[in-house]
């Protein structure tokens, strides 16, 4: 399976859609709100470009698609307006997805997008915004040589270039799990690796000197890939999977040879490559939370994590309540197939029914949830192009 | 009406797809490849920038829509080759249309157009072309400050912004036609001076200094706004929904208030509005035209037209052959389709019978070449930003 000519989360607006299944990549946007705000100021104050490139790599389609952007440019703005200038720079904004992503649903929210921009504006100020869609795996070179200044990625570097090769082994899992053995992790380890490596290669040399990026990603809190809840957010659909086998729906080889192309690194993962690449300077790296809660209970501050160097704690929790959603186990299970049901189709054909893998998710993650919340660990890491 | 939120060329690659249907566009992107060809390498000569960046302005969506892109970047490799250079520099390539563009078929045949590049080019170069999205009116603000070098529009500027107001005597007609009272006239004109002005000053913000721009447009060969011939292109779907109104099969006034955004201008208008508005040079400004002849005869070069000067000469004719569309009037009826459809469902709704529309004016188109050939003119102007 070529990931870069199957992955599209599901378009449209429909209720399997991304673009209605999106709360918790929206609630990580949210949260790594304050560190995307230090690095576009400091690229502003640092480089004062007079229209300032920002590419957002793995927009999907959707109401996040212009969240970040929203935000970046209303920074900027209030920067300005404490400056004393009466004018913000112009924005060229390059939005980046797969080529299967819905980009014509994108460009017909544009209107929408720039209508709020102006009404974020005030004191005549001009949201001279210019907003482009790139479609391309991010693996791969997607713009000139120093033509940009921020990058950004949420949720999405977690999706490697490919299944790789190899895992034969993996029978039962359909991922990297607590019970894959460890070819298999090594692997996935190799291929996230190399990958991630060619990504900074790629983004070295689209960036200009002082440029910035910051990467958010589905990741692990420590160094134990078979920690208890690491891979919870995909497991219910494996677990859906097999059920489907056991009652004679799907064969079993079918599921066995299924293997979804993700990895979720750790910190010191991260960093790793990231020093080992060598283009760029790591500002910030943290982990973060994201906790589904479904019912009324809150869960509490977990404090720094177990992370091994002052450079990456876990200091913010965040929450989804029964408020965002109030049919949340339902949502998760949504959200899930909005995501995956791409790669399903691809590797299943249409012979699978689609409604009953996930109405069965469903019912596992609310019994699932009865006994312990799920958690979505992010890892994120603020980066500064070397001179 | 507003044209930007409805107007769209026919989407996928369906019977009744642009993509499918758009031979005529196409034939004209091959007509004006030298003028293309000499402003591109001109420009390359002049600035040599790192990265090329190129618009192209109503790309559409189907097999034309990289045609032109491709052209141009062929000439700036054999430009380098034939200097000994290594490395052609870098494209940066934006495909505009209205946001009701189909660009998920574009970018779904992005990887054909770099493996078809890939092969063009030898020796070594490296086709390093990215390929953006950029979807809005080009009656708006769509690019940065200073962040273009050269631009292209074919067969697009015919469209104005609107609807004029003030056409309510255009009954009868559904586009500046023989019939149509002065005052519609008046009005069409009007607006396509304004409309074309505005195109222009949003441009010259755009382009850098030394910048080129072509723009082919369906046109006339000269003042006679009522000359036979002038309007032919659309006369079929004007008698077909006549036809329909005859038989009951849709209301008059529906009819009467249908007007088509058109209109096509001579050389002598373009001229007048590039010079009043003042921050372009002109470097060549032509007719030429394109003939469709659907029986085995071929219609002699006409020569120089009888333009106003002679900065304008109709020197290049182009037929639209029985070898090219071997059920030609059919075809001819299909353009007419992918182009006007999304116009004719946003004022008749559904209840108008597209086929029976189509069926009627494919009668018609074949009636009316029996007696004489369809032609196409276009006008084709060159030039250069001001410094």
């Amino acid at each position: 399976m070529e990931v870069a000519k199957v992955l599209h989360m599901n378009g449209g607006i429909g209720e399997a859609s991304y673009a209605k299944n999106s709360l918790i990549a929206k609630k990580v946007i949210l949260m790594t709100k304050s560190i995307r705000d230090e690095a576009i100021t400091a690229l502003y104050r640092n480089l004062s470009p007079e229209t300032i490139c920002i590419a957002d790599l793995g927009c999907s389609s959707g109401p996040n698609t212009f969240l970040t952007i929203s935000r970046l440019i209303q920074t900027i703005y209030e920067e300005c307006k404490s400056d004393g200038q009466k004018q913000s720079p112009e924005f060229h904004v390059f939005l980046n997805d797969l080529p299967g992503n819905d980009f014509n649903t994108i460009f017909r929210s544009l209107t929408a997008f720039y209508d709020d921009l102006r009404k974020q504006m005030r004191d005549g100020f001009d949201p001279n915004c210019f907003v482009t869609g790139v479609a391309g795996s991010f693996y791969t070179r997607l713009f000139p040589s120093k033509s940009l200044h921020f990058v950004h990625s949420s949720y999405s570097l977690q999706w490697i270039s490919q299944v790789p090769h190899g895992i034969e082994d993996n029978k039962g899992n359909i991922y990297v799990s607590r019970t894959s053995p460890p070819t298999v992790v090594k692997a996935y380890y190799e291929l996230y690796e190399r990958d991630f490596a060619t990504f900074l290669k790629y983004r070295s040399k689209e960036l200009v000197k002082g440029g910035r990026m910051i990467l958010t990603m589905l990741g692990r809190k420590n160094e134990d890939l078979y920690s208890k809840g690491c891979y919870y957010v995909l497991e219910p659909l494996a677990m859906a999977l097999k059920e489907l086998v056991a009652m004679g729906l799907i064969e079993e080889e079918k599921v066995n040879s299924f293997n979804i192309p993700i990895y979720s690194p750790s910190p010191a993962e991260v960093k790793y490559v990231v020093e080992k690449e060598g283009s760029f300077t790591i500002d910030v790296l943290e982990t973060s939370e994201l906790c589904i809660d479904v019912s009324d209970e809150t869960c509490g501050n977990t404090g720094p994590s177990d992370a091994q160097n002052d450079l990456h704690l876990c200091r913010v929790q965040e929450m989804v309540t029964p408020q965002d959603c109030s049919n949340g186990e339902y949502n998760v299970a949504h959200c899930l197939r909005a995501v995956t049901e791409s790669l399903l189709v691809s590797h299943f054909g249409t012979e699978l029914n689609m409604d009953q893998v996930f109405n069965k998710c469903r019912e596992i993650f609310v019994n699932c949830m009865a006994k312990e919340k799920t958690t979505f660990t992010n890892v994120i890491i603020s980066m500064t192009k070397r001179n």
